[in-house]
């Protein structure tokens, strides 16, 4: 935990974070030659429990965020509630953070606001993708029309314009979602590249990886690669360790996780009236006050608190 | 869905629902002769997920939502922030909240405020709890400071004087957990009631319900009570309908089963590089989909937008 | 004030001031053959002073709320930043107050989900316009592409039936600031009369007042005509009477008091380096004490803290 | 403007100003030997407007903020929306900002986390006073319950060990204001030095200086020491440097300044029914265009949008 480090309160010293994320993610996503692995959270809880499992980075998922505040994934909830969930998920690790900033929730001045406030929340990157505000989720429906590949690229100057290399930008492809096809995947990510890119994320909806894997194919690594396999979720690791894949975004497994044990343990304890069954199914309290460093605060109260004041 | 419902943005009108909610929290709370359950829910998701299991109300838990933020129940998050957490969940279904205050983050002024953004965010009830500012979570170590009788009393009789009937006021006694026995917990549910209050949570930490069986027995309802089966989770529900209790609350149980899968699948999935193994286990994304009324979406587009103008 | 009056506090009870204030605006905006003022605010200081010198209604400016921020006119600040705006200028008076919603922040969804927060937040109505997202400050620049007539007669619609009539609805018409003439502003009044608007908002940066006494001459009250004399301000008062105009927006004119008085005192203050000579122009703390009825929080003291626990 | 300026987003590089800041802020409260002031900001508007006056350092007044928000100064703001509103005045200046942070919000738990946010912010220092929670405007009533010493302590040392010197800690002494005599002020003086405070302000609210001159004189400037001339504001400045007092706050000015406009023009307006007479009163629209920058937007979008696609 940021937050509640024993070792970060103790010495009253703390690192500067907020770069060593960025330079950290950066690391894994931009120089790294071997496949790196984001673990999906949005919010406090989900990215204490990555870190724990062993996670080297967080996505912020958009999706997933939404979910968690009963929003639809359809730019429903406001940049600053986007933000106000980054930090929350900033401060309950230690891992650096790429935020899924949809298309920057507006034009290149709401994008670039947008970056300045997570670069201050602490995330390590950002990714923008190409679409329209207000954007819809890529697995819904049909109508996922493109931002003009100039505006959009108006949008990536001015956030790299803003933070240069405190965040890591990851640009997003929505032409593969939106059925325009390989070249014109291709043709934007070389202009993104141009615009200041420091990643190529490519987005896709199709059962199989063919698409990312041609896209890979044809892109050489001009810029590492950013894939989101959530609906060719049966295609082998090692396929994208062939083409050279940068970095896998399990990009809402965390949530959907959650969401299926609640709807489990909610229709149990709704129909056995009583608890006592499930509680194999659940944390044990304990567990959880020793994800969040409860510890940490009984040792600070002994420092803080003179014993003989605790009753303030 | 509140938000999303197709009906109630067909037709133009919603009821007044946070009159509705209170009445309906009260009903069930106060008037009813059977048992009632709450549900705990922390964010939008799990509150549109009890609603879906059947549950008729919810509980709004100042742990689980500490939890789900990244935060330690020990009044960390501010009084706004919880005021923000259960304007989601409130949201996200037509279910009565019943919202734990903690003791209502200071004073009598404080407990008011609160008590009046709740109301105006939809909240159908509160519970205060006599601790002290700031407190620590009832299952945490051994110091636990009983707020005074009488200043207590002040904050439960600001908060009727301030909300009236809008919201259900739930006095909730720290007093076993604190070790002051029983006779100081029939002591403050007496003061509780006169002050005001329309129900009684008696809290327990003991592994056995003999605490609140005993303290049922002795108070015979004077007003009804609310109990919170966390520790003494392996008690029979007729236990507590033998002993004419008016509600069970499911304090965290939601949330410590989705912290407990996403613990499980954040394992597999770092170890596996890979999730296909884990599918079976989190919620299709049709299903979050219809939990949160896509199609309403879709069908407010053609509504709304029209045909010829969808690429605004 | 609406939060601190002590009769409101005193009797335990509160009027539905949500309806009450929505009525209110109804009358005055609509239904009054009375010319009425609505005077700007954009915090809780400048509602409480407009609610003193007299004025029947508060117009929340977005312009004047984005200063405030420090933000710039041009949808930086986000739409829940507007709403929590709108929430401290509500809580600050009793007064209806009408809020400038700018285009909606974004299409028919982001609009209408804008409109149930206003409303959740005690606001009596919302004034959307036909801008695009993002849209810049009318008095800025000349770039200010209108909506499609359509388009943004959805997103009227969709705000109609969510809210019905719990908010006043206005239709802003920025056709004139964008220069297409007389002649499309009152097509665009008929269609915004058609999708529901409850009151017709026509803007003009002309200096003389001829664009929306025009304006009024042809539209013949169809519905009513509001207006905001910032830039044709030397226009007498009478002028609006004779061609009966039923709303005046004084738009920003506090907050440029404000500033206006700001600048001048950190200049004085900064050249003395002492305040003994601005004095006079500053208000007596004890003024503000009044205006946040401090008094009853003394009087709540005593009837809440007991008088023996006060040191707690 | 921090966020505004055309040289920071053109070139692309940004200093790290949260570190600036707080150095700056201690180089002229605790190193420099001349008298130095701060100027109080209590939104984004009051702090461009203080930045452009001269100032070197703002004051973010917690009277001023509440006023600003509409809320009584007793803590009834949470400490999140203190935070909310030192961002606002972070970003636009580029002054240090020096944080009225009441007592911390709660215990030495909550001062930390107070602390760590508003260092996150890019606050450049705290001042934390040893008054109970809920606080009362030192201004108002008799009831001024002074913090235990330890305790006190105890929330410094827990501040300085989370943000070390990151941000300048400004102990604040409320013993003249709770009649408790110089004796107290200055064991108080020496506990809050030991327990790492950077300076200490002594508050009084004597109509004469006298209070704060003995002080001085007694303490030698042991710390730098900070003043706050609100009720002894008759007070020649020359006294001010002749006992070498480090720093002077005009803790509310600019929010009195700005209330008393709006009174005057608000009862001008109401009672003329126009703003003709009060123009001259008012800052000119150009002027808040130029305060906040506009132009940087109208250069940014001539950079960003394509000429060609302006009407995206």
């Amino acid at each position: 935990m940021q937050d509640h480090s024993p070792s970060l309160l103790a010495d009253g010293y703390e690192q500067p974070l907020d770069l060593t994320r960025a330079d950290t993610l950066r690391a894994e996503v931009c120089c790294s030659s071997a496949l790196s692995f984001l673990m999906e959270a949005h919010d406090g809880l989900s990215a204490a429990i990555a870190e724990r499992a062993g996670f080297k980075g967080l996505w912020a998922s958009g999706l997933s965020i939404a979910c968690s505040l009963g929003y639809r994934d359809a730019n429903e909830a406001s940049w600053s509630h986007l933000v106000d969930a980054v930090e929350r998920i900033v401060d309950s690790s230690r891992l650096p953070v790429l935020v899924d900033g949809d298309g920057g929730f507006g034009n290149f001045n709401n994008a670039r606001l947008l970056a300045r406030k997570l670069r201050e929340r602490g995330a390590a990157g950002v990714a923008l993708e190409d679409s329209c505000f207000p954007k819809l989720n890529s697995f819904v429906g049909d109508r996922h029309p493109l931002a003009d590949v100039d505006e959009f690229c108006g949008r990536l100057r001015a956030v790299k314009d803003t933070v240069a290399n405190e965040l890591v930008l990851v640009a997003r492809i929505e032409a593969l979602i939106a059925g325009h096809g390989m070249h014109e995947a291709i043709a934007r990510a070389h202009a993104y590249q141009e615009a200041g890119a420091d990643a190529i994320l490519i987005h896709s909806r199709s059962s199989s990886a063919d698409e990312i894997l041609s896209f890979a194919d044809a892109w050489q690594n001009r810029l590492p690669v950013v894939i989101v396999p959530t609906k060719y979720y049966r295609t082998p690791t090692c396929e994208y360790r062939r083409v050279d894949i940068s970095t896998v975004i399990w990009a809402n497994h965390s949530m959907r996780a959650a969401a299926a044990a609640m709807r489990r343990v909610c229709g149990r304890i709704f129909a056995e009236e009583n608890v006592a069954a499930i509680e194999p199914d659940i944390i044990p309290l304990e567990d959880l006050f020793e994800l969040f460093s409860y510890d940490e605060l009984a040792e600070a109260e002994a420092r803080y608190l003179q014993p003989n004041k605790l009753q303030h």
